[in-house]
């Protein structure tokens, strides 16, 4: 029992008096509109009085409305829930959860599921309740979805801490810690099965003692069918989401074996329109189809908005309004078990979004907690700044490089080397071996078959480790950039057309604290300090790291012609080791299908 | 965490190693049937793989055939999950757990809530954990919502015991106790909170305890709308069901307040056809439409069925039988927070109903945890047969009455009295005055005006109470009936055209220990000992009860006359003071509207 349901529970005790005490009366009154019912899927006008944060009644009030109630006229305008994002990472946007908050609350998103398991790579579960103490300072609801398994895949990376099934009390019984996150160590079960089994019994005792206690859990299975995904489902014990589904028959397969399937559309990362077909074209009960975006850029959220924009999407591709608006409201308040969001109902909690219009989903205002939150786009209210301690700063620790440390080395004239070759848009990568040319025993960078060294230095004053490889498909042509963003261990990865640069790029992002910096003859280039982490800035506002990231990567493209869209975000993908086909990590060039660790020249 | 869980860990890892290591096999295949899907609301042909107490996998399953693994050909037949039955009572049968199950297993019922307050209001947490504690002999899932509130009403009413927030982490804290039960206490909610308000404080403490854990909590609303049906949404904690709904308007407003409708199909009352078009005529999402039997008797248990009979009368009203299932599957599962039961799912609980025909629903086979527990409507298993303890008999504590005990009194020579109205088939009754002629002081019955001396004996050893009315509507010609069943305290309620076998079926009632009376002219015509609490009896079958039943019903009708259907069940209600207008309980004549108690001589 912790205080807050006793808060819960007189506020319950007062609603009841102003309904059945003919001298009491709602605070406010939203007159006119038409209410979104994401129960019964319908349309009508009816009012919807406030008392305090929750929402009295919908319907008829004029008999709580009293001298002092507050009505505002909504007439003409769409009266829902406030959206819920089910599955996002705050580290994607690089934002503080306040400064994610400024930028989504005003496009009607209320509620976020965060997986802080970027930030749990790094600083453990310290790092993570670092981010949950400041989530708990917000006036929107923020819970977050826990990893169970740091790092992904032990033996094959080194993480700043571990997290195991060892942890699971001191995470999962926070009351904002909604549950398990994406079990992406799992997503690729044989090989696991067959390499690691121990970890499986490991998840599972962490999935068991989560829903023991009422909490829940979320997969990732891209890709899987039949056995697999029936192994997956069962290793996250049996009722579990999917945000990686990106084909129609997936989409199929996963809704018949009960999966809440969220569809993705994020930034990078768009499936909803294959997905959705499982409704459009096989008219499928769509009550577990959910909404989520997963990893979003803050250029994104301030030029198209969020969930209201993934609704309207939705919208697109010929899903009805209010059955795309259930998909971002009671789908997942139903799958997380919320019981006190995601529709318009007595005593619910009064976070409302009121829309101008159904088919752009503009939204006008957004109501928190029964408070006026945001209009026209701005917040109204003022969510201040938040400074994280120095105990989730100062999280690189690493003495700098030298040329020495970075360079792979072979014998003879020239060598064989393995490369990992860049799928755009894709955390999927390919392999490939080269031919490089030899100055002394270094291997050389090669322009013209695109093949750069790609090297993963250890940041976390762990082992050291530098793991090499190389990179075909990134199209720099001069300079290197380096960055601590590198799923899920985060150490620092680099890449460059020279060594000398690839040093200084390194150097320069443990100067920094963290953060992303290219370098170009010697010289910064540009740079970003990410120091919450080595992941997220608590120095800049949301706008200023999107005009920092544009920034960024314009000069990638003009200083360092480099030819890869988004090259940030590819680059911090090239190390996460649950995806295939050969990725780097700190351990060196990982085979993820065969669990191996190659050498970078073929011997 | 329970023992339970840590088996069904051990279990899912179980079941990991039958899917990856191809090896190890499924037990059980059912091979080519139909699979009714009910999150996607499909049907198609696939095989549902078996292994212990879950399923494996539904699909194509031959890499889990194994040598040993049974194949059961169910070609042209339909696989559900097992239909649940989200709010009966096991008192309104008059069986124990076991022989309630014994009948509905074969008719692919696997999932039951109970409801125990009539065994609580006799009997208190002792009388309901010795239920529980039956409950866990068996096979099938039983879980029980327990009340907060017992008796309904303090002060107009007495009980055996007091249940109410103070006994709610006795009861609660027990994992095969869902949440709260029907708080039927506040179906009434304005004529409590206007004269009990303190009650609600009390309702919502419980209420909040219970969601703290986890726990759910059912409503009752029996024509409430706007303002009132708010109040009693919120008393319930917000995520609430209702029962009681008899109308479509009412269908309409609960649905769109959120509220799971349960919608009554049992052996007395029948709602679903109204209900139901809220889905049928206006197109409402029917996610949170539920069907439920409430209070069955065995009879149509034996030659009806149970849930499948529900749904087969739901097809009937034109809904999709995929749909229709899905009101006593997925949809009741969503509602409790069940994450093992209503869908053939990798991981999930391996309770299947196999049907032969979806329009009559006949059920062909049911399997209970992966084993064949019945098929053709036989069980296949050996449920045993269960007997209470003393300590839940004995619970009838009243000396033998007299006469001059029941005699209803007045001065002159005639008395104007005040009489309980009986409608048929309905829990509500009328109120009326009528003119009785005295013999002494003593006022008469009259069987021309059909107006009958109605009175309740307080029958738990804590007041002696002998409340007085009359009841006007029983259309009994002679002799008396006398029950220890008399919704919700329990105490002994009788009737009759003669004070003197009053009486006698009175004091039958006393050394039966609780049970069933009809005296005519001093000698015993039949009756029915019910030794559990007076409720239930642990010495005759399901079917042996359903024969008395009907015997007695007979005798009732051709040795006493009695005109009214099921007068056993009629007489029990009229003490139910949760329900208008005027109802008797063992405090006297009680104006539930008004609160009050009445005297039965208008003075």
């Amino acid at each position: 029992m912790q205080a807050e349901n006793i808060k819960k529970a007189i506020q319950w005790r007062q609603l009841i008096d102003v309904l059945l005490d003919s001298n009491q009366f709602a605070d406010l009154v939203l007159k006119g509109g038409y209410i979104i019912n994401t129960v019964t899927r319908e349309i009508y006008e009816a009012d919807v009085a406030i008392k305090g944060e929750h929402i009295l009644m919908v319907g008829d009030t004029s008999e709580l409305v009293g001298s002092k109630t507050k009505i505002v006229d909504v007439r003409g305008k769409f009266i829902s829930p406030g959206f819920i994002d089910s599955h996002m990472h705050f580290e994607s946007a690089m934002l503080t959860c306040t400064e994610f908050s400024r930028l989504s609350i005003p496009t009607g998103t209320t509620t976020l599921i965060g997986d802080p398991h970027e930030i749990g790579n790094v600083l453990g579960v310290h790092g993570m309740q670092e981010m949950i103490k400041e989530a708990k300072t917000l006036p929107n609801q923020i819970y977050f979805t826990v990893p169970c398994a740091v790092p992904d895949v032990p033996g094959l990376e080194t993480a700043g801490f571990e997290v195991n099934s060892k942890h699971m009390e001191e995470l999962l019984d926070d009351p904002y810690v909604q549950g398990i996150g994406e079990i992406q160590s799992f997503s690729n079960i044989q090989p696991v099965y067959e390499n690691a089994p121990e970890l499986i019994d490991d998840l599972v005792a962490a999935v068991s003692y989560a829903n023991c206690i009422g909490k829940t859990v979320e997969g990732n299975a891209p890709g899987l069918f039949g056995k697999e995904l029936a192994a997956h489902i069962i290793s996250g014990g049996t009722h579990v989401s999917c945000h990686e589904t990106t084909s129609k028959e997936e989409m199929v397969e996963k809704l018949r074996y009960g999966i809440s399937v969220f569809m993705r559309e994020g930034s990078s990362q768009r499936n909803m329109a294959e997905c959705i077909r499982a409704v459009t074209e096989e008219g499928m009960d769509s009550r577990r189809a959910i909404l989520v975006s997963d990893d979003m850029v803050p250029e994104d959220l301030l030029n198209d908005g969020h969930m209201n924009d993934i609704v309207r999407r939705t919208i697109a591709q010929g899903i009805d309004p209010v059955e795309a608006i259930q998909m971002a409201t009671i789908n997942p308040a139903t799958h997380f078990g919320f019981k006190d969001v995601g529709i318009l109902a007595p005593g619910k909690r009064a976070n409302i979004a009121v829309i101008d219009d159904l088919n752009n989903m503009r939204i006008d205002q957004v109501y928190l907690n029964g408070k006026l939150a945001a209009e026209n786009g701005e917040l109204t209210i003022n969510l201040g700044s938040y400074t994280y301690p120095d105990s989730v700063k100062n999280s690189v620790k690493k003495a700098p490089v030298k040329a020495e440390d970075l360079h792979i080395n072979a014998s003879g004239s020239r060598a064989r080397v393995r490369s990992i070759v860049a799928i755009p848009d894709q955390n999927l990568t390919g392999a490939k071996e080269f031919n490089l040319n030899l100055e002394g025993s270094v291997v050389q960078p090669c322009l013209k078959q695109d093949v750069l060294p790609l090297i993963v230095v250890e940041r976390h004053g762990r082992t050291g480790n530098i793991g090499k490889a190389f990179l075909n498909g990134f199209k720099l042509q001069s300079g290197a950039i380096a960055e601590s963003v590198a799923h899920d261990t985060h150490n620092i990865i680099v890449t460059g057309t020279n060594y000398e640069d690839m040093v200084t790029a390194v150097n320069r992002v443990i100067s920094m604290d963290g953060g992303i910096a290219m370098i170009k003859d010697g010289k910064v280039v540009g740079d970003l300090p990410l120091r919450v982490g080595g992941l997220i800035t608590d120095e800049l506002s949301g706008r200023e790291v999107s005009e920092k990231i544009a920034e960024l990567t314009r000069l990638a493209k003009d200083e360092l012609g480099c030819g890869i869209h988004v090259p940030f975000m590819h680059l911090s993908f090239w190390s996460l080791v649950t995806s295939p086909e050969w990725k780097i990590t700190d351990m060196g060039l990982i085979d993820v299908n065969k669990f191996e660790i190659l050498s970078p020249v073929v011997e």
